[in-house]
């Protein structure tokens, strides 16, 4: 086997996960279903960003979660544990979510009455960058202890995003965190300049307000009061 | 293009690195070089990990370090300013490395005066994991802020690294960290009972002590003084 076959296969797959992604997001804006697609390194956030945001904003939006894992329960039983629909996506060792994977997760949500599905990908700040997955927005999780150079390291990920939440700012306090906001805004409106970009620290609170503002008018439910 | 065909590439891949990485490991042995194959999330701490290392212990044996990253050289240039052999690898999106990208960098390096070579991976807790680089042992680093559960949702690479690092232990000290190291130890006693397991503070240097005995121990440099 040569390396030019694995390279078309793999570019086989991206392209007709792309269509599918299309497809599929084309039945769920007939649905006014919006998918979010979370992406991050492991353990940077993304389960407690969503419970977070779901507290603050159940009243007013429909939420279902699709949790993405190479193996285990652990963060679609915490979903459940709040009355949220959930389905689980097991890969079985895949690194990242695509269309074929999540397309039957979405199947057994009730879209009419689902205005936000978050889709927790794989922890992974590579392949899930390539793949769309049906998604209205793509937000990227950076958490503060990770460093701020992580966008020189992996930069596909902080281009393609469309939200970047920096997690954990309750880090900043300790003395031994060398983290620089200031380089990471000046890095990132270099490489993606219309990304909306949030400090928040989803344990204390600190911050999440202002993302809730901005996802409550991008999901815009005209039929919950407006 | 059918999934069977993928799985069969995907195999065929996995496979034939693994006969390479065996010869590469003898080809080592024979010049009596041991390498080590760091894997973590991005942002764990691997670099300033491996440069701590090579502080303590750089009067005693002799390093080499091969950096793995998508892009940029931010990493192997903080090597080379301490004046260690460094050849970097860029992987132009590949989310791991593997023999026939390791095996070109460690030709570049004088095997007969190296003791240890560090090899670090892409930062990614997925498919590393499933690579043989030719190395004489897998380390794993967790950092703190990442969780003490990350063991149930990438078990695998838990389970064959062969020494684990939680890192940055100096955030344990923040009120609204989370992480419970013995929770963490009776999971990995369960999966992993004979891998050897080092917290410390790459940062703060404590722990790094204990964790250089054990790999002094390890590469055993006859040669110099015992």
């Amino acid at each position: 086997m040569d390396a030019t076959k694995v390279i078309e296969v793999r570019e086989g797959i991206l392209s007709a996960n792309e269509r599918e992604a299309s497809a599929l997001k084309a039945s769920l804006d007939s649905h006014d279903t919006r998918m979010l697609n979370i992406m991050a390194s492991p353990g940077s956030g993304k389960t407690t960003t969503i419970l977070a945001t779901i507290a603050r904003l159940r009243d007013r939006l429909n939420f279902a979660v699709i949790e993405g894992d190479i193996e285990s329960q652990v963060d679609s039983n915490k979903i459940k544990d709040v009355g949220i629909p959930t389905v689980q996506i097991n890969t079985g060792g895949a690194c990242h979510l695509d269309v074929p994977m999540v397309k039957p997760a979405v199947d057994l949500l009730a879209l009419d009455d689902t205005d936000c599905i978050f889709v927790e990908n794989i922890g992974n700040l590579v392949c899930p960058a390539e793949f769309d997955i049906g998604e209205a927005a793509k937000v990227m999780i950076l958490s503060v202890p990770e460093g701020d150079d992580k966008i020189l390291k992996y930069p596909m990920m902080f281009s393609v995003c469309d939200v970047l939440i920096v997690n954990k700012i309750d880090f900043l306090s300790l003395s031994t965190c060398n983290f620089d906001m200031q380089a990471l805004l000046e890095r990132m409106a270099q490489i993606n300049p219309n990304a909306k970009i949030f400090p928040l620290s989803a344990l204390t609170g600190e911050g999440v307000d202002e993302w809730c503002e901005w996802l409550l008018s991008f999901i815009k439910p005209l039929e919950k009061g407006e």
